[in-house]
């Protein structure tokens, strides 16, 4: 089975809902059977990739909250986050845009596969939300992606290119036509949806569901010359 | 898009029908959005570890032919090859259980994604065809997986327990789900198929096709908790 997770790196409800899925994932039977890759989705593509504000003060500005009633709510969020095991931290990082990053999580997948990509995935998480470590700063984004085990200059490589802005526009392209609004967003072999942050249960459920769904009638648009069971064909028929 | 390619490494029309596969995808404009998985297909599951039987002397028992018509056979098949640039020397080649390839190229895929598995793909069906090299024989898997890029040390442990037997499993659980009887088998964002070798024109068209299909309706489970180009959500809907 293929779940796709469409998300963002600055996403605190993505990190959450991350610790959600793998509990219920742990727990599924057909786990072995079950591939997760990762899809960039851009919360903020405007935002500065140096950033100038903070995450209290551009939350702030987006719900017009007093100070206070921002700390309130980070608060509240974080204790949400704290009963997944997860210490945020990330009062005093700032608003940036996400594209390097998101790049940095295609070159994985390519270079490293699955296990890669998913470890960077955490390790970026981590180091925004519990390190308070800033997303579109070019040294954090090294240190994170070559301690997750990428190659140092390979990163470089990447970092002053636009190598894999077309895998991340696939990804957001293909977000559009599934209609995603938010992230997190689960994809189950493309056919089952989980929007969000949801409770294991319901993850657990998603899964159950998709792994004894109707498989999709597929389109054939060609039968052309195969080996089966019984053999090969011997003539050519795509002639 | 994602493009899943059922194929067996003792197929020689999977070969053949790579090489054109390429061609069709080189010419793609979209082709920095394709990704492309192999998935398992073992077209003899209970084929002996060591081989015994050449491949012409089953192919004799087989189709009933002479030696002499067998010879032919492979014949043809082989300058359909060579019209593909690829120099087909199996004659001496023995008939063998591929399930230790196949899991090998799980290992690719999870440590080395899918440029890593790719390179594998290509790397045993060469050993196979062009240099006669047993698909059964734990040397031969080890060379090739090793010059391939694989870690030796995890190749020996993989060949060495049952690792991955569940991943191929569900490879050809997904296979006979979707009714694929033979190899090749290509899977366009599983909604659109093309079987067998085809010319590159047919892969050319169910590329375009796939691109510009109608995305498939996700049946939406359940709603919780998402960020959005709005900002994040505040309370756990999940609760």
């Amino acid at each position: 089975m293929l779940v796709e997770i469409w998300s963002d790196v600055v996403c605190p409800w993505c990190f959450i809902g991350k610790r959600r899925f793998e509990s219920a994932l742990k727990e599924f039977a057909h786990r072995d059977e079950v591939e997760v890759i990762y899809r960039s989705f851009e919360l903020d593509p405007s935002a500065p990739e140096v950033g100038v504000e903070s995450i209290s003060a551009a939350l702030g500005r987006k719900y017009g909250g007093t100070p206070e009633q921002v700390t309130e709510m980070m608060g509240t969020v974080s204790a949400l986050a704290a009963a997944e095991g997860l210490r945020f931290d990330y009062e005093n990082v700032t608003h940036t845009n996400t594209i390097d990053a998101h790049r940095l999580l295609h070159l994985a997948l390519d270079v490293g596969g699955l296990d890669l990509q998913a470890k960077l995935k955490e390790a970026l998480l981590s180091a925004y939300f519990e390190a308070g470590r800033s997303m579109g700063d070019r040294e954090v984004l090294t240190d994170v992606a070559v301690s997750a085990g990428l190659d140092p200059a390979r990163v470089a490589e990447v970092l002053d290119s636009e190598e894999y802005a077309d895998g991340v526009g696939g990804d957001l392209r293909q977000a559009f036509e599934f209609g995603i609004q938010g992230v997190p967003f689960y994809v189950f072999d493309r056919q089952l949806a989980v929007s969000g942050a949801q409770a294991p249960e319901a993850f657990a459920q998603a899964l159950d569901q998709a792994y004894s769904a109707e498989t999709p009638t597929l389109g054939v648009l060609a039968d052309g010359t195969v080996c089966g069971p019984d053999g090969c064909a011997l003539e050519d028929q795509s002639a």
